[in-house]
């Protein structure tokens, strides 16, 4: 680790995440929260004003506005104070496309879930990072909450038991009608299988839930059989989702994604139960992770509380009892990225295995729906 | 409608329910809570020290103890105070041909669910019930909270618009350990198919999930796809139930039951979202209903709050802000028997059909977990 | 103790709790729920007409129906099958001359709070019970929910140390218009210092308030200092409460009632604080009891779980996870008036001593209040 | 507005929140988070090495570094690319002359809580600043959270009528034992007179509950009445505070802070009822604001749910459901600085006039408690 490394803000790239966008403005948000990062350079948008409107808005210099990624990633890979990773925060479509053109100059990858539009484009995808070396962060959000991080470390110090079930949802409303029809270009592009790729709610959401599941549990899925629903006349891709889940070792589930649940708003929740405890956490209250043995009266964890099994596992930047959310979630990833490109030990990244395995589990819930809810393995 | 039958208290009898059982206590109470019945008659076991000890215990009189349920039929049909209605708090198998002895003596029945053990034995108890025309009660329980009124009403006035999602839950933890190897006597029986019939934790809770369900959505199941599990090594029924659910107009759904769900005491939930709003109950808190419609503040309707729709559903006893429980919501059925059994107009009891429907749902479950999860038309 | 007291219902009468009675209903229920009781007789109004249709309806015999509660007391006295205890759930004005009445006759009483109008009033009712030697039971119904008890088990086994803090409040908001002045007979005779005596809200439920505080606590106050309101103009009787408490041994505490506090439906909550720990209850939410220490997670203790301190307090007729409320806390005196009455060992009921200090506490508050919020000695 | 204000990031200077500062680092990321300021000089500690150290961790230039606050006002004044505003995060009593040497160089100044150690002191600041017509923020965070917003525009609005009652609360456990006197710094300072003033809990978070209470009601408080305690023995300051409230216009209410109310963490809590309905706000689970009529449904609030009253109020940076917390409401205030700045109309900062008011404040309860809690007019 040079000196310098361990110092210096990381200097940042970002492609997509334009003016009105909601991801790549919470990556910006995530990125300074702990000042470790500068955004330098960026292809913020395809369209040209909007791309340098954008990029002056966040104060990056004019020659490192780009409206081309792959004229931004050779440029700035030439440059001495060239940017060292790249945001990837477009529609689904241009994750494989946009990363590879980084990765191949060398240059360090952030890029927002679903890895891929298919399975094999994944592959490929990851193949390459593995062969140029670099970092690859996938930004599994949930993933960077503390009471998720100790709920895992509990899982795993066996404060719960042999796991046998595994109850996961995500649930929002916010495509209870169809928008997309109606000019929203969010509902737009998750509904158009040229830039989502073939999953809907699936890709956008149904992979977090699946992800978390797995985070937590630290159990493989081997089986599933699934049903997709569409529930808006007129929209090209599901909307609702409903998964049963056959874990390795016997553990059993139902995983539920949809965003036609009227009067939700980010409902993703998790419980996996064991042998001797089960394990609650919902993403609206994230600083609480209710431990609840048979017969035992349930505990509320609470982040930052010191005596309480799996806490190591909890960093956070401000005292229990003023609330962190989903901002300081995303920049733990950050944070996490930092640590890994500094060369300090020990930081494991959600990254290409995490993308792989969500392509897997698309397509297979994909093949399972097609082939009438049959069992697929995995 | 008789003078007499508008104003005495109704003679109830009892086979089973001796003591230690749990739900011929909740019966008793239940019967009690609104001063419409009293005990006067009882087969409550089959060991007579047993019976009569019980009997006595609950100021039935010798010669009313009884300790063969057939004796009992016979000898009370023929007493000019002879009981009006007998309460079924039996295990699963004896409860048609207890049934059947009483309605043979044109005896009302109140039934502890599920019906039967078979649909067929089911079907031919529904027979003989409406040949001899007696009032038959099915005492889904949880039917009878205010809030799970007020949520059917709800829907059926159109609030939360068409349905699109129903989500039931229904766990426990009590059978997380092999206690009916461990003389449990609870336990014992409800995993003993001679006793239980062919279905454990799907025929125990499972069926009062699947009630709930149709209960408040107002729909009719069209298909299901079921797994079944057993966590428990030497257990002999099921103790997990999950599946997948179609209604008819195209709603979807999902079923959970689980006894083995660690940290779990008596967790029936059910959500329904339809195109403009969604409902939550939690019987653990049973004085609320979440309605919730979509960009609004969440509403928690409260019992006995006046000003909220359906309210006119919800019978109470206390004003809001002073907790009724399980136990006013089991005497709310017995209440409601009273007032069919004394001619009231407007009285809609769980029954037969909720029964047949029941045996059909469990034996559809059975049938599909068999057929490696395939969809089965109900 | 005879063979014959201890397994026969007790022989009941009420004074007080005609049709339309919200507190004559909660006392009948509660007799009735563990069948220990049957109501045989009743001076339920002083309206004849009232008295009569209302015991009509409640199955007293015509012959024990009475519209004088002195007739009443000394007519039952003589019947060999005369009534064992009296309940009063007349307005508070009545409860010391009836108390009295059937006291003189020998007749055991359970009567609803306050227990007088004047603290010289209450004395002089408690030292004829002392004489008389007849069982006397205050309703403070909240100290009859399993968590009231089990937190006042849990602080006596010192879980929280020295106790530093008192909260305690009760909140509601049916008195948030004049409906006294509109002809609403409950309001009425709560806001008629005739009838009410000298507090309004403060006799009404500050005093169950100041109860569940000393009760939980284990402590006796020793100062106080408060300031009484009335919101609404034309009301004679204070409808708010403001207390500061000094107990024994340092701890200090805060008293808020109040019937005009709007959204509000039933809201005693208290909260004790202790030098290792705090204990949380609240009455809407009775099945639970909040326990915790610094630095560790929140304990959210249940009724009927077993592995949990203080649980041998918590009697209970159903297991953990079916709710039981109001009406069961309520039940819960009656039943520990029955155990007292069959002469089983260790009951403690409220009674005098209560009534006593609830009448204390009263006339410190008014003459803290008349002189200009002064510290009172009790 | 020159256009470069417009748009170019304000340089900030900072004032103690060397490592190991816990309001530093808050302020430093509330600063951070919305990216209209960088931090470019700072006096971070007296110490020389530790100032220098913490300087070069966050990216501060070594000629920016300063240990003397004096010398940094002015040098920073004479830079063309001096800082335009400094944050003043050091212990109390250093409040006033720091914000006195930066105001005397034209710099505007954000300050924590309290405002000073006196009421005369603040007041000759008060004046000394708008002689100088710089802008003076007051980091009252709470007032920041976006659900506070919103109930100071419901109240404003006329939602739930005229006020009756205000509860406000603001309790801890974390001076629970006596850790100024086993190293803690940070409570080593707060229990030091000499640094925190003559108040202890009562200017650390009781002001913070009285910013609070006045800021969502709109109301002004006439008269308080007041006792302290110290519960923990050798500490000099209070560490529980009760206080009895009259508010203009026949309000009244009570406030408690407690820094040894063991287990809680940071409990602000406010509930406003007036005469149509009742707000109520848990710092603990900001992104709620409970509303309640009587005798309707509650209704939960949701930052960023559109359809609700008041919700122009609430600004935010990602959708409802993704949890924003405690730094986000931190962050609010720097970017109300930041408009301020600008020019940009219709900002109002917490400032002097509230800083005057909580002086004012703490003076009236330590005059209240000194003098037996007589009432004492503000």
């Amino acid at each position: 680790m040079s000196d310098e490394r361990s110092t210096r803000r990381i200097r940042l790239g970002m492609v997509g995440g334009g003016e009105g966008s909601f991801i790549g403005a919470a990556h910006r948000i995530a990125a300074r929260l702990d000042d470790q990062f500068e955004l330098v350079a960026g292809a913020l948008s395809s369209t040209p004003e909007r791309a340098h409107a954008s990029a002056a808005a966040l104060h990056i210099a004019p020659d490192r506005s780009y409206t081309d990624y792959a004229e931004m990633a050779r440029t700035e890979a030439q440059r001495a104070d060239g940017i060292d990773v790249v945001a990837i925060v477009t529609p689904n479509h241009l994750h494989v496309p946009v990363a590879r053109a980084f990765v191949e100059q060398g240059i360090h990858v952030i890029c927002d879930k679903p890895l891929a539009t298919s399975l094999a484009e994944a592959e490929a995808l990851a193949q390459r990072v593995r062969e140029r070396g670099v970092l690859f962060l996938l930004t599994h959000t949930y993933s960077g909450y503390p009471m998720v991080r100790q709920a895992r470390e509990l899982v795993a110090d066996g404060a719960i038991g042999d796991i046998r079930i595994v109850q996961v949802e995500y649930v929002q409303d916010w495509l209870g009608e169809p928008i997309e029809q109606q000019g929203n270009k969010q509902a737009a592009w998750r509904n158009d299988p040229a830039q989502a790729g073939p999953a809907g709610a699936l890709g956008d959401i149904g992979t977090h839930a699946y992800h978390l599941a797995g985070y937590v549990s630290g159990l493989r899925l081997q089986e599933l059989a699934a049903e997709l629903s569409t529930f808006i006349p007129g929209r090209a891709l599901d909307d609702h989702v409903q998964v049963m889940l056959r874990y390795e070792g016997g553990a059993r589930g139902m995983l539920w994604a949809s965003q036609v649940a009227s009067g939700s708003r980010n409902g993703l929740r998790l419980r996996v139960y064991g042998s001797t405890g089960s394990l609650q956490f919902d993403q609206e209250k994230p600083e609480e992770l209710w431990l609840t043995r048979p017969g035992q009266p349930s505990q509320c964890l609470y982040r930052g509380v010191p005596a309480q099994a799996g806490s190591t596992a909890t960093p956070h930047r401000i005292p229990s009892g003023h609330p962190e959310g989903y901002l300081e979630a995303f920049a733990q990833l950050y944070r996490d990225f930092a640590r890994a490109w500094r060369g300090e030990p020990g930081v494991a990244l959600p990254g290409l295995d995490d993308g792989l395995q969500g392509m897997a589990f698309i397509e297979a819930v994909l093949r399972s729906h097609r082939e009438g809810m049959r069992w697929v393995r995995l």
